[in-house]
């Protein structure tokens, strides 16, 4: 659902429910704030006419006009009730500062599901409860009963945690940092993330999105969102919580390597967001996006007047995916006569620490203004002659004419005010670390290839979805809720090869089913009580047609004497395969993003090197394409040491086969395919262990 | 050579040789900051007799004393002249501020020869030259043009470049961070590094030691002094230059793996210096390494009163390497008594927003002194009772009372002056982020590993040195550089363990080779112009004793057929060995550091996961067990999936032979033992390439 935002976000009128006049009461700090705001503002509260110079009236009701947001500070006990006097005054919009709902046990809970229902009752949007409140500053309105307010900017901030938006507040006031609104999302009772993501994508004053979450509510939703939203904008997301163990019972390979981290990178990485690993990253990452120009390519020209922050710079370009830029030989020519002899004239161009100001504007200049250049850096340590400010506005104009992005380390102490202002004004981020500056340019260049990354839709074979459907309902009506090699029928469905063979009740059945597949075959015991079948013997491999019966028998003898208790369904014969590349593809249910892939090269690949990747299904082919480049043994399927490549197209089909059979199919939890064999011709797979739901009652 | 600095790191005196009167000169500059050294101060300039109230004389010889330390701030062409007089005059130690030496051409290269040798003949500790000086907090000495000084503190610097050493200080003296020594080491043509290591080891005012270096000039022996220092004082080192391209010609496996970057992250890691990425963590690192204890162990204690923060500095602790401390029921139950209801009594403890002082700190205090933690993180956002300078010194107290080392983020724009003066002096790191405050934490519980780590001295077998000699003389006066498996011979004089077989220079003589097997061989031919014999047919498997006669004069035939220029030695005949788990150990003599070692899984684990790990040969065993450990795929040695481990200890005894081996032979330049199969009882190595330096004509 989109909803309207636009009376919460730009509204004209604003009335607070709770405002006090008493100094100390959150309502009054609350109201301090919101009284600068140039419309209409009202009090509600019964024990005044009149606070701090704004009409007060008893109760909602009682309000002049059906404003456009309210504000409720009250005790949570009433704040139901106020909200639905708005509701019945025809308020659309709400902000909740209240605490006491399901932060604070079984009876807040409650509390919040009836908050809920009135909502929903007279479709109001709701901001909270338990928030430090919501920041406009277009329309200048600071809802909040935070101390600083914020400057105005392009940034739109969220936050799940209400303390780190006060923290947010006061540091971006000392830094600078304006914002276009900066809202605390509190307990997500009515909207949440997604519906400011919405909200901000089309708010031409908010160029970059910037999130600190702990959790994501509606996974999908997000994702649908997020991959659409970060086509225009950037999105920045600093999700903590990446050390929560993860409580889940699993089954199977894949879920044993998948963590809940696992899919929040996956998802992020697939919908475009940019994930920031700590504080100072996610708000360099949202300064430079919000203020800088995005480059065309990651070829980074370095200027410096001190050798060793040029050596730095190009350090940090090397580790943050940038390259070191090769000037073209016009550059490096003009150079040569116009930076002192000593100088260094290609990237890292050094200056020396001698070099005038007219001579260190050239360089910048020149290498700016390069074909080969996309951003830049402009360093310098402090110097007896020359003036920062006057470095500061040689950067801004190189970076206002060319419009190439660009960021700064004058690595001293203190810039002095005046070349602050300067960068300040042209948006040009600066920092005392050379490192810093280039990480800053370095996540340009990354969000302006997110931009430019393919389109895709899932894609969608055409399957057997009855059949699988079928298989599946069986198997839950016998309360089989693990499958084995009888799961390939639902495979076979959707398409994806699976060794030629089939389950034979009886060894003369094997014996049938090994001449009709006229080669070498293995026989596999199935039975839902034995998992680990070649551990206990319940395999016989490289057996010719003719002896599989004979074979067959004797397995079954041995497995009903060995597990007297267990159920044995039968023999599978399956056809022996040459030996090929081995890869998994398995699939765990997440409870944030759903189908959760796994892909990695098999057996020690996967156990000891962990080189796995995920993603979360539904996948683009794009996407599925991703999913094999992302591991480090690639090479060993595109070809290496004299190898043939295998079939990457097979094997990114039967992804994508996978990927719709666990989106269509929601009662597979777990899903592993282990092995699959890849060929340079083909791909097959040889073995799968599915985990189903069980039936409910 | 250890050199004798306390007259150049506490002088008693000082002479300006250059000082000058004008305004705008360096010599002035500097000058205007020696003056305000407490001991004696001479001016040597002979257009004055008084500068800045201090006499001045013509020249160094007339200085009524021989001075504990001359600056010299004069042009390049006089500096050699000076330092003779200062020599004649008994003056031991010098700083050369001048520049135009080896920086400067060939001119000024063939300057500062004359320098070393007149610093040699007089025996000068000479700094420099084309530095910014040197300062000496402890006896009051600025010796730089610096416009700032640098405040007292624990901390001694060394930096190869003179604009960071100027950054430096600025930036310094808006942080308040204090230096017992901060020198600029410039050319480095006399004193270098590792002088100032061991000056600065015995310094009992400095407790950290601090370095940016673009390279370092006498490897083996930095090795040497930082593996003993590093057991007294912690050594934290920006080495710059990580991206520079090895420029290096390379012709074996090893070669095309190793550069100049994996030498430096090995010879750090095998003595204890910790390698900063960038200068905030250079100077984080240094901070809390000067001022607060080291911790017991890894367990971090994390309070907070805003839940987003704990969940940060939680991740922060992961990734970094510390875990959340598990607090024993004790701590559990008195927090449960002492914070609020709703506040998180399990490590992180989130005492909630509306916590008073009290309750914070008895949650500081009861984690802090719980047995389970080793160190601890205080965290809080701004807060409208609480006040920073209050938490402040709850931090302090507790810091204070359990000699614990902490770190603090309070989130907030401004501590206001007084918290931060509170944490200043208790020597506490306090950041924005909370993750930078975890991390530098971490450096801490890093230091005390390296403190403990097991001293060894590199291992030394009884060996055939004189053989191994004969066969690289013989080889090299024949002009050959390239060895192969006629190579093998100095491998078995070091006693490293090699598939049997031997050299037949006729078809004849393989087959008795082979009868004296006595099992299956394969045949190698061996040519000094055939290097991929495997690829080009030169290699035949799998032979019967019986049939290794004729197959080897097959192979003899079909290799001149088809190279008929080539030198051809003969075919080696060795055993066939069964499957196990390849390795590669090879060498290459880094510039720096000599011998560097390169260890890893065989095949495609080197070539496509370039799973590999290096160490600067001689290792003591510990080090070549690290070796061992390092690779990411180390299980497969150590046993998994139910195979058994491999011969571990044996692994380790031919890493420490070759170790040995390429250290007593220094015309050894690149070494290949591709592949070593590891069984569970032995390891053997099966082929070997060896380039040994040509004889010096």
């Amino acid at each position: 659902m989109r909803r309207n935002l636009d009376g919460l976000l730009f509204p004209r009128s604003v009335a607070v429910v709770g405002a006090s006049a008493t100094p100390g009461k959150v309502g009054h700090a609350l109201f301090a704030n919101v009284v600068n705001f140039p419309g209409p503002v009202y009090a509600v509260n019964p024990k005044h006419t009149e606070i701090m110079g704004k009409p007060c009236v008893p109760t909602v009701s009682d309000l002049p006009e059906p404003v456009d947001l309210a504000v409720i500070v009250i005790p949570a006990e009433g704040v139901v009730e106020v909200l639905r006097e708005c509701g019945e005054k025809g308020i659309k919009n709400a902000v909740v500062i209240s605490a006491g709902f399901k932060e604070c046990g079984v009876e807040g809970a409650k509390r919040e599901q009836e908050l809920v229902r009135v909502a929903e009752e007279y479709g109001l949007n709701v901001v909270g409860p338990n928030v430090l409140g919501i920041i406009s500053t277009r329309v200048g309105l600071n809802a909040t009963f935070a101390p600083r307010g914020a400057l105005p900017g392009h940034i739109a901030f969220v936050s799940q945690s209400g303390a780190f938006c006060t923290s947010v507040l006061d540091w971006a006031w000392k830094e600078r940092l304006g914002f276009s609104h900066f809202v605390s999302l509190g307990n997500k009772a009515v909207l949440n993330e997604c519906d400011f993501l919405l909200a901000f994508a089309e708010d031409p004053e908010t160029r970059v999105i910037v999130a600190y979450l702990e959790g994501i509510q509606d996974g999908p939703r997000f994702m649908e969102i997020a991959r659409e939203v970060t086509r225009e904008k950037p999105i920045v997301v600093l999700k903590a919580g990446r050390a929560e163990a993860g409580a889940r019972a699993v089954s199977s390979h894949t879920g044993t390597m998948a963590g809940a981290d696992h899919a929040y990178d996956a998802a992020f990485r697939q919908c475009g967001v940019i994930r920031a690993r700590t504080v100072e990253e996610l708000f360099d990452f949202a300064y430079i996006l919000s203020r800088q120009p995005l480059p065309k390519g990651r070829r980074i020209g370095i200027v410096t007047n001190a050798g060793g922050a040029g050596v730095m710079a190009a350090d940090a370009a090397e580790w943050e995916g940038l390259t070191v830029a090769q000037l073209s030989p016009k550059t490096v020519r003009e150079l040569a006569e116009k930076v002192p002899k000593e100088a260094a004239i290609h990237n890292p161009v050094d200056v020396v620490g001698h070099a005038t100001l007219e001579q260190y504007q050239a360089a910048v200049d020149l290498v700016l203004a390069d074909p080969n250049v996309d951003l830049g850096v402009a360093l310098s340590a402090p110097h007896p002659i020359l003036r920062f400010s006057d470095l500061a506005r040689v950067v801004a104009q190189a970076q206002k004419r060319t419009g190439k992005p660009m960021s700064v380390s004058f690595m001293a102490g203190d810039l002095g005010e005046e070349a602050q202002e300067i960068l300040r004004d042209a948006g040009i981020p600066s920092f005392f670390d050379p490192a810093r500056a280039v990480r800053s340019l370095a996540v340009l260049a990354k969000y302006a290839g997110i931009r430019q990354r393919p389109k895709g839709e899932p894609e969608r074979f055409s399957v057997d979805r009855e059949k699988a459907r079928r298989v599946l309902a069986e198997a839950r009506s016998k309360g089989r809720v693990r499958l084995g090699l009888e799961g390939a029928e639902i495979l076979s469905a959707y398409g994806i090869p699976f060794a030629r063979g089939g389950l034979a009740r009886t060894a003369e059945e094997a014996g049938r089913i090994a001449e009709e597949i006229g080669k070498t075959v293995a026989l596999k015991i199935v039975s839902p009580d034995i998992t680990h079948k070649t551990e206990v013997g319940g395999v016989r491999l490289n057996v010719a047609p003719k002896d599989a019966a004979a074979v067959a028998w004797e397995l079954l003898r041995a497995c009903k004497t060995r597990f007297p208790e267990a159920v044995i369904d039968g023999v599978y014969v399956q056809e022996m395969l040459p030996p090929g590349r081995e890869v998994i593809l398995g699939m765990v249910r997440d409870p944030t993003f759903g189908p959760l892939l796994m892909f990695g090269l098999g057996g020690i690949y996967v156990e000891v090197l962990r080189d796995v990747a995920f993603a979360v299904a539904p996948l683009s082919r794009a996407e599925a394409e991703e999913l094999v480049d992302l591991i480090r043994g690639k090479k060993l399927l595109y070809g290496v040491r004299g190898q043939p490549a295998v079939d990457v197209k097979g094997l990114v089909d039967v992804i994508l086969r996978v990927s719709q059979m666990v989106t269509e199919n929601p009662e597979i939890l777990e899903l592993d395919l282990n092995p699959i064999l890849c060929y340079p011709e083909r791909v097959v797979a040889v073995d799968v262990r599915l985990t189903v739901a069980e039936e409910e009652k």
